[in-house]
């Protein structure tokens, strides 16, 4: 069951300090962002209540929220559940942070018309079962957030040193299928804690 | 297009003054509303700017921001753009706000599932179709806003007098599906302006 949503809101701030080191920043598609040396994730909570300086006031402070699912079916969801780990594994000290906006085109777009573009052309949904459990992912929606936002979407990533390369591969793959088309702006940070 | 979610944000303000009276306040499922006499409907940017003290310190003010269908397909899509009428109508001089909270149970379904309840089970979207032109309609999510909203979903209905009837029909029709086993609060707020 979900949580209240002020339980379910993230804050990811980049700055000068946080337990995940920033390895790369890469502008994949659109303006990038401020280059920053750490990220801090939060609890949205938390962050109001910090009483610490804004460390994002030269970095960024991006809002998402989770949520109910949009796209998967129940099949898909069963085999989900049983195959995904959670975040927060002691092996897993590099993770990504892979904020995208899509474009007008897309948000015009009808729920079937979403659906078949992101799964029955692109098995987006599909590709990412093949990287489980390695890989784990926290998906954040920021697009109704009620401020203005960026990007519409914080996906978060965890792995082992040991599946780098198969983390680069599925981003690859995701980035060359027709879903993308749609993507207006993306940037790629990679990050490693010790 | 949808523009900006800070263009998209609507603030329902519930007090003592507003261009909507208040004829009616139905605690329908679960815990009413306080009791307030008129209704101010509000964009999120000028209600933030506002410097009259708010109304709603005695009253209520609810938000939430119009989005993506999440469960309209093309055919029915095509089929309510060319039915469906704008709000304002100089006729339509009555209104009601109808917030609802949809159960955990619901919120832990699939897109799938929801979809088979909501209008292969309940015709939500073909009953709503029947009513137009005549009951103009504009739906506001509320849960995702990333701080804590009492209700899932806002709607906002208007209508001519003459149409009444025809809108209380529908507010039974839908209440009477499979899809409302899943709300477990709801208020019907009826409103008039000369």
């Amino acid at each position: 069951m979900l949580p209240n949503s002020s339980e379910r809101l993230f804050v990811f701030e980049g700055g000068t300090d946080g337990p995940w080191k920033v390895s790369e920043m890469e502008a994949v598609r659109g303006e990038g962002l401020p280059v920053v040396s750490a990220v801090a994730v939060r609890l949205g909570s938390e962050a109001q209540a910090a009483e610490t300086p804004p460390v994002w006031d030269r970095g960024f402070a991006l809002r998402g929220v989770t949520s109910n699912e949009r796209y998967v079916a129940r099949a898909e969801k069963d085999t989900l559940v049983a195959r995904q780990q959670g975040l927060g594994r002691p092996e897993a000290t590099r993770a990504a942070l892979i904020p995208i906006r899509k474009s007008a085109a897309w948000w015009a777009l009808t729920q079937d018309e979403r659906r078949r573009i992101l799964e029955e052309q692109s098995r987006h949904i599909a590709i990412g079962l093949e990287y489980l459990p390695a890989i784990a992912r926290r998906l954040h929606h920021c697009r109704d957030l009620g401020d203005a936002q960026p990007f519409d979407f914080l996906t978060w990533f965890e792995y082992a040193p040991d599946h780098g390369p198969a983390f680069e591969e599925l981003c690859a793959r995701l980035r060359d299928s027709p879903e993308w088309a749609y993507v207006d702006r993306e940037v790629h940070i990679s990050l490693e804690r010790t």
